[in-house]
């Protein structure tokens, strides 16, 4: 078992250099970014992705918000006895596809089996190391009043695409999840846009949480206006339907970028440039100092706070 | 509940610099190491030590096995749900106290709650980064023909303790688990022996599983004397009792080094002189080329083939 498991990922990841030793090795010079994520969403295949592409996908994201190059990836297995084969071997393939699309390699593993019933099928934890390019600084903490708010696409595709699966809602075909690696648009981001302050995935707890966590570490205020977020209709109607908020439903391919003001409109061209940036748009801009607040022109005209993502809205969506 | 968890982890690891991010930084410059391990022992507490202190524990020894300095710890918790907080205070002040003693810092971590009975309380996933000095060549494919095989003490204590505490054995008292952090150790064996080839921790599989990869690894042949591998008497009576082999019995603060002959003392000094390798002593040594074997000289002075662990003698032990 243990030998036909080593088999899977040799054949689709390749072995780590050296191969057979407990580290692998990597060069390095200057600022790395370093980040981990683990991965239990249920379930593990779901429309436009699955559980193994999702994996690399975070971890590339995560690692793209600090402005990072992905250099190398690593994988923790926890697999449920009784997981077929097959589908590990799908998982498996998709990871190693999608770290491909990401110009990175997955270089050292482990893998645990654990009895029956304790793991739903199987769980991923996946750490990366990026590269930081010397004069880049992007942190939550650098909004500044003053810089323009834009989100790379429209929002709440992954959070719906899994819970529709999950639940087997009939309007499952139509939303399919955005997981999609984002290193290179963010690389292209930042050779033509210096003055790029902030970038943040909006996964777990969607665009509202993101933008609360970036207001709560810059102290600011921000305002984005709700006709401005791109929201496909599918998503939008299956959130009315289900009384969900897309602005906190997860993304897995999506990026806020905040930029200095002269150069939204270089940070919109260069997003939009990209596959994965074809629907970026400008949503709002940093109002002033303030305790960490995010306002919400609603499409009425009027002002609402957007809180903090309270409790779960959608558990095990990633 | 989310932010209880996060305060356990801010109060006891601290917080990733910058802090809020998602992808925490480091400064390296040269050879990297890069190791990843997922963790599901059971029980979670056991004779010296928890899931915790394993965690850093595997991925700094791991790290060493490189010859690497660790530089940063990552952390992947999947818990379940309804785990005790007290539980997880202790385990997480556990890591904290382990990665002090190995000099090294947890900087990046992320958390999942999955539901009851879908995790043995918890997971967890450990990934580190470490620096390898200029000059250092570590890998399991350099052992060479005339090579001296030293192991840093007693053999099979984790394996035992964990088995004993699980299954509620009457002797389970008197076993403790070695789980070490052993990266100090073997910067001081690196420090004053530039012959070292080989360092490999033993544990899933314990040291004849070990010994059996470098020896494919290398193309060698290994030959140990039983009588010469040092065995606490509490460790081998357990194992007579319940008919298990020591030498394939897990260890978490035991490291195995193959070294130049004319080093093989100056290296048993070194690894004597840490707390980590008191009990260390020479066990065999590289016999010669070969597919990849190794042979065991028995007490009684007659040889049997050492083979590769076949099926899990012990599951669920790290």
């Amino acid at each position: 078992m243990a030998d036909l498991i080593a088999e899977v990922f040799a054949a689709r990841l390749g072995t780590g250099d050296p191969p057979g030793d407990d580290a692998a090795q990597l060069d390095a010079a200057g600022r790395l970014a370093f980040t981990t994520d683990a991965f239990v969403v249920d379930p593990i295949f779901f429309p436009g992705g699955d559980i193994g592409r999702l994996a690399i996908c975070g971890t590339v994201n995560d690692l793209a918000t600090a402005g990072a190059k992905p250099l190398a990836i690593s994988a923790g297995f926890i697999l449920e006895e009784g997981l077929p084969i097959a589908d590990l071997e799908r998982i498996v393939g998709s990871m190693a596809q999608t770290a491909q699309e990401a110009g990175v390699r997955v270089i050292t593993g482990d893998t645990k089996v654990v009895p029956r019933g304790k793991a739903d099928r199987l769980y991923i934890c996946t750490s990366g190391v990026g590269q930081i390019a010397e004069g880049v600084t992007i942190s939550g903490a650098n909004a500044r009043p003053g810089d323009v708010v834009l989100v790379s696409g429209p929002v709440g595709d992954h959070g719906l695409a899994v819970l529709s699966q999950r639940e087997g809602f009939q309007f499952e075909s139509d939303i399919i999840s955005d997981c999609a690696p984002l290193a290179e648009m963010v690389q292209d981001l930042l050779a033509a846009v210096p003055g790029v302050h902030v970038l943040r995935d909006p996964t777990r707890g969607g665009l509202a949480t993101a933008l609360n966590e970036i207001a709560l570490q810059s102290q600011v205020e921000i305002e984005i206006s709700e006709s401005m977020v791109p929201v496909q209709p599918s998503v939008a109607a299956a959130c009315e339907l289900l009384g969900l908020d897309p602005l906190y439903a997860a993304n897995e391919g999506k990026m806020v970028a905040i930029v200095q003001p002269e150069e939204s409109m270089a940070a919109l061209a260069v997003l939009r440039a990209h596959t994965h940036g074809a629907d970026a748009a400008v949503i709002g801009a940093v109002a002033g100092r303030s305790q960490g607040r995010v306002l919400l022109q609603t499409a009425l005209g009027s002002h609402r706070i957007l809180g903090r993502h309270v409790g779960e809205q959608m558990p095990r969506i990633c």
